[in-house]
């Protein structure tokens, strides 16, 4: 089961967008567009093209095949069907197998506090390409969110081999998620080992804004610092041949910590690295 | 000044379609379908197919360029602006420079009774095919909408040439236009003539189920039931060589007649029947 953050949903058009739900779907269902890192392989832009000559906004580009989703999206949910409802089906039709659910079927938002006030995440994230500086991230109606059905049940089956928190942007991505409802105290009283995979090797991220934002928040951009950030969940650590002098360090957090290579450029280095974890795991259980 | 019908606008896929504005608009910007009488020429249809394949709606066949017209118009009603300054907006960005008008921004929709019951416009028409036997017809909202800005004012003109009714089908096209807020009044009032083109040719309209609608409520098909029909508001009418023989019964409804050809298949054909409907109402003006 993948559990995906809604915190970066936003309407644009007129229409419910889930851009990390997408992503997995796109990918899992091999339509991804490898040359971009998001939206669908084979795209075409004749609805974006038109919409700019009317003189409508285009700061965001959906393609035509992108839109399709958010147009069924957005018409499901409009009817009353629930967020996790419609990308179950969505994913069926997609032929993707796994279940992608979002955290929560409530609403639940990014709101990235910066020096120019508080922007929403994709105004920050693609309007405003990450350059504001960042003061604080808040993620509104994460508190009263209840998290998705299926959730809560899989974190209790005592068959449950282990919980990954996959490399990410602890702050955009990986926080959103922690804060809906009560899922980090489900994580920190889950009786499977909870893993982490650090996103980034030395002082630099995979990818992203990760660097960056850590500095502008006061941490030191690093492994340890994540690690450190994330102390309280962790039972395993993985991280990069390039960082292995921080293994003692996060030892002494009570976190045990695999050294592997973690950089995942191609699909071969993604399943060595998702077969690493794993058997990690299986020490750890 | 074009007014048009608003009585077939609907919401599909969260959109707001308004189909009578947009073949106008098409049509006088040059980029109307011509093959298919709907839509726009040069057509491709990548959302629409990729809708099909997540098991959205496909019953109403959107193009991909017509389709942005729609996200831009919808997008700009929901910011709060009315229906005929988006219009004029669209028409502008298109390269029109006759002013296309919503005969109200309220919201007014036709609804047709039949012996299936009540359907909205567009599942009568394009849904259902125009099967089902029409009982009678309804335009909800008419009463209480307001003309849009520039109606009222262009019939007050003393410099207003003439009112044409164009070549359309009388009940699903004509009288929602006329229902609109005290527009009938007000062309009974209207001291240039008003005069009509009759949509039909004999027994039979020149596209679309005016014909078979008549009977279902009762009136013979024939330019002559038409002139009856609006003898309250016509001062001149036009009807085509084929039904010169009518002539007379309309003269006594105290309407002046002219016959011409009213077929409009070619472009020559059009601007020949307009510059004669034009040199008519300067007869009678």
């Amino acid at each position: 089961m993948v559990v995906a953050n809604v915190g970066d949903d936003f309407e644009h058009w007129g229409m419910h967008i889930s851009p990390d739900l997408d992503t997995l779907m796109y990918t899992l269902a091999g339509v991804a567009n490898g040359e971009t890192g998001w939206g669908r392989a084979g795209e075409t832009w004749r609805v974006l093209e038109e919409v700019s000559l009317l003189g409508g906004e285009n700061w965001f580009r959906l393609g035509d095949r992108d839109l399709a989703v958010h147009i069924q999206r957005t018409a499901r949910l409009k009817s009353g069907v629930p967020l996790s409802r419609v990308t179950i089906d969505l994913c069926r039709a997609m032929g993707v197998q796994i279940p992608i659910l979002p955290v929560t079927d409530n609403r639940l938002r990014t709101i990235v506090d910066t020096t120019d006030g508080a922007l929403d995440f994709q105004t920050y994230f693609v309007h405003r390409r990450c350059e504001p500086v960042v003061t604080g991230l808040r993620f509104d109606g994460a508190s009263r969110s209840v998290l998705s059905a299926g959730i809560g049940a899989a974190l209790e089956d005592p068959g449950l081999s282990a919980v990954i928190l996959c490399p990410s942007n602890p702050f955009l991505s990986l926080d959103p998620i922690l804060a809906a409802g009560d899922l980090r105290r489900r994580l920190q009283d889950c009786s499977a080992p909870v893993v982490a995979v650090s996103p980034m090797i030395g002082s630099k991220a995979f990818k992203g804004p990760t660097a960056k934002i850590m500095q502008e928040l006061g941490h030191l951009p690093s492994s340890l610092a994540i690690a450190e950030y994330y102390a309280d969940l962790l039972d395993g650590y993985v991280i990069d041949r390039a960082d292995a002098r921080i293994s003692d360090e996060v030892e002494k957090l009570g976190i045990r910590v695999r050294i592997t290579g973690t950089l995942m450029d191609t699909l071969e280095q993604k399943q060595k690295l998702a077969a690493g974890v794993m058997a990690f795991t299986e020490i750890l259980g």
